[in-house]
């Protein structure tokens, strides 16, 4: 990585800036816009800290491609089993840690709130968002997305993009 | 909104800055300074987020300009309704909306902790900030903050400023 | 404090990646690299914020010197009490109240969240950092943390480093 510490701290607070529109997005409902914030080729996924660890590439989400991403996005909106809930994100702890032929690799933590209607508002998943960015018309995507997450019993009609 | 990149850059830095202030001022119990963060014709509002999407204008707390605010710190600060707890707040995901004509509208993720004396840590309110700061020599004060929650079984004993 | 405004904003996205490869380092078990991020005659002390705030030495774990970093980090990591467990740090509200004499005096809200082994995931411990900084080699390493937690009732199998 051969930027300067200027440059290293500009594109940490463009990353910073995509997360934070990234999660107003899903928090404020908008699942259509959900694939635009990735390449057309790129990679969703959510597993387990143990999965990934041990390398495996099962996971509770598999998504590649943008298509993929909107049929999800589509289903999600339209499905019954989705019951009324309301989510919060929070992003801490963003790491750039390289940045070479356009790719940036990067590491952030994140905090999933969920609150169901007339319920409490309850932890749903903590981890890490392992990323791979890459700019397009000045604009940073996601080529790679794997939420590697921490909580063991994560609910099975977790079907809300992470 | 006509500011540069760096503008920009800066202008979330120095909000990132009001919050840490702010909520570090609220998390220490120096709630006699509270309404110094906020203009005199301030409107603070703690309100749910379904009341906020329907626009309906009641909400768990209203106050409008710094005199009520002041009262409300000095009821806070001096009655026995107000349990031994102290509190945390988190901040996450700053997004600056616009700036134009001297006023900022801003966002932000809010997570307020709470401790009971002898009791655990529980997570007493999470939401979002819908904010609108002004400059007044030099330094940023709220003309508008509304606090929009998700967590939908908020303690009657809420009084604490958030 | 005789620094502009840009080096302070400067100053402050140092300390917030100094925070994020702390947490990182923690979060995926590398123990052993936890002393280097202390000075050699750090001081590192846990503590509640009533035994704090009443300026009382006593705290959940106390630690004075990198030596005996080293120790507890080597126990930590060969003890069978220590249940398998995952944890996730996460730091906001990083603000700088002072630089002076090669020291920089700050603060930060941290969250940590701790996983049991087919367990769901639970706050663990909320608190302050009352960081002391000093630069070596260009490099930000501790000199003093105090991690002054709210958590009134911390599991006493508590020996992770916060």
């Amino acid at each position: 990585m051969t930027m300067t510490a200027g440059e290293l701290r500009e594109l940490r607070a463009d990353i910073e800036d995509f997360h934070s529109a990234y999660c107003a997005m899903l928090d404020e409902g908008h699942l259509d816009q959900w694939p635009d914030h990735f390449t057309e080729d790129a990679i969703y996924r959510v597993t387990s800290r143990e999965n990934f660890d041990a390398g495996l590439p099962a996971g509770l989400v598999y998504a590649e491609g943008r298509t993929m991403l909107r049929d999800r996005a589509y289903a999600i909106g339209n499905t019954q089993m989705f019951a009324p809930r309301t989510v919060l994100h929070y992003v801490a702890n963003v790491r750039v840690l390289g940045a070479e032929g356009g790719c940036v690799v990067a590491r952030a933590n994140y905090l999933l709130l969920q609150t169901l209607i007339e319920g409490p508002t309850t932890l749903h998943q903590a981890g890490c968002y392992h990323d791979v960015f890459v700019r397009r018309a000045g604009r940073l995507l996601l080529r790679e997305r794997q939420c590697v997450y921490d909580t063991a019993l994560v609910a099975n009609d977790l079907v809300y993009p992470v």
